[in-house]
């Protein structure tokens, strides 16, 4: 079900979805019913709740059919825009609002991934599919959650398919001095004595350490060395990598942020890849405002005559 | 939106649906549709998915006026029907089978629960809310995930509701040999040396061990003794509670299993809740065909007349 196109409706009813649904949705728009009772003989509560999956797959079908026929219509404008990947979490948030609302004078149309690992591996899907043309990879954090073992992985091929299809990516370190977790118990023993924030009830934050985030540094390094260096470039933002790691806040530790630049400048030695280190956070719009810029240049876009 | 009756169409977007839904979906009927990207601005993957999620809402909507009418017309002979849950699990199929088929004879409706953690909090609410006659509690593993940890507990209330509504239950112990947990990497440090069966990729069960066997036995006495004993029997399977405890499988147990016993028969001392001991495993067709005959005896309900 999972390989049929995003867009075309998907309905999927399950004892199975009142849980972790991540392995029938994965990175796809399969949307999810739980049956509440076994699917084993009609009954008075399974009897409504599939006749609402039924009719929630006519009305998806109805949507589609009508869709299509539009959709052979002659193309909109919009259709001619070029389209950006931007990755986004709670924390990179005032970034990415601020770099879409510069984007707005630009013939593109931004799409924004959520880094809760299906985001990520849904934009890196998307990529290699040909869909983007550009991509401005704010927060790298899901690197985070796979090599410590958080629950947001994108799985390994995070930041690679940008490369791989050879489009402009401007990447930088949004939310890589957080790892997420579960439920404060549900943090592993050896985590225990970590630095902990408890975003809510359902999420801890740890933050990453020195020694991991020389390991996230040399990943990224490895994957953007390969990469063509006039389409790509690394932004490192000094003064914090989300707004929990700004002066005085519960995740700052200047001395991990450190080691983790010093991997990425060290891995990419002996590359033409360019990497910019500046002394703001990642929120300042300063900062933002020239990755956008440097992004736009790669990709060639001038803004719209009005 | 989970306050909103069973079978009312309910429909959530999120970026979070391709995770842990469990939060948001609980024990209720709650549709979930991931967006993939975020919901902040329209683009050409938004747009399709949230047309769908429009159409979705729509035909659910539609569904449930026409279902509503139809239920104005005079209640048919299956609405005066005895309805019976019943608790099932993989490893307790053959059992649940068998008790479904012997019902057939009766004038009742089976409603079959999935031991998932949402499986037994659903059918509990549902017990609570005056729904059901009577039950059929053949599988009170989501115990075990209480007690030791796993991640499909129902909660603490598991096993209290059919006492409080003073409906009659037979309870047994199926798979209360096993404990669940993730893929066999996520299964906890402290557990590593502990007898794992690795079900598939994503379910690894590991054998309750004679200590934990006192508790939970401990646990479901304590829940028991103060229910109406002439509405409450526990039976107990000797030679195995689930397809993988019985002789030469792989999470035979016996000791375990003995200790299970006796912490439940030492707990009912004093109550006169009938406790029922077999040398059968719990998907012997003699020891289920018994319990269905005691409850049907209590529920007060002959075989329909052909």
């Amino acid at each position: 079900m999972r390989s049929l196109p995003l867009g075309f409706p998907k309905l999927l009813v399950s004892t199975m979805a009142a849980g972790d649904v991540s392995p029938y949705v994965n990175d796809g728009d399969v949307t999810i019913m739980y049956s509440v009772v076994d699917i084993a003989g009609l009954n008075d509560i399974l009897r409504p709740i599939l006749a609402n999956a039924a009719g929630a797959a006519a009305g998806m079908a109805r949507e589609y059919l009508r869709r299509s026929s539009v959709e052979d219509a002659p193309s909109t404008p919009a259709a001619r825009q070029k389209r950006i990947a931007i990755t986004m979490f709670g924390v990179t948030t005032p970034a990415v609002s601020h770099a879409r609302a510069l984007l707005e004078a630009y013939p593109c149309t931004p799409y924004t991934f959520h880094a809760t690992g299906a985001g990520g591996r849904a934009m890196e899907r998307l990529i290699s599919e040909g869909f983007f043309d550009g991509v401005l990879d704010l927060t790298t954090t899901e690197l985070a959650d796979l090599h410590v073992g958080g629950m947001l992985s994108a799985g390994a091929d995070r930041l690679t398919a940008a490369s791989h299809k050879k489009i402009p990516q401007v990447v930088s370190l949004g939310a890589l001095d957080m790892v997420n977790f579960g439920p404060k118990d549900s943090v592993p023993e050896k985590f225990k004595g970590r630095r902990l924030v408890e975003h809510n009830p359902s999420i801890t934050l740890m933050r990453t350490s020195r020694d991991e985030c020389v390991l996230i540094g040399q990943d990224i390094a490895n994957k953007l060395k390969e990469a063509d260096p006039l389409k790509t470039e690394i932004w490192i933002p000094q003064a914090g990598l989300s707004t929990l790691d700004v002066e005085g806040a519960p995740l700052r530790d200047q001395e991990a942020d450190e080691a983790l630049t010093q991997s990425i400048v060290d891995g990419l030695k002996g590359s033409s890849v360019r990497v910019v280190v500046r002394q703001n956070d990642i929120n300042d719009h300063e900062f933002v405002a020239d990755m956008v810029e440097r992004l736009l240049l790669m990709m060639e876009l001038a803004p719209e005559e009005q």
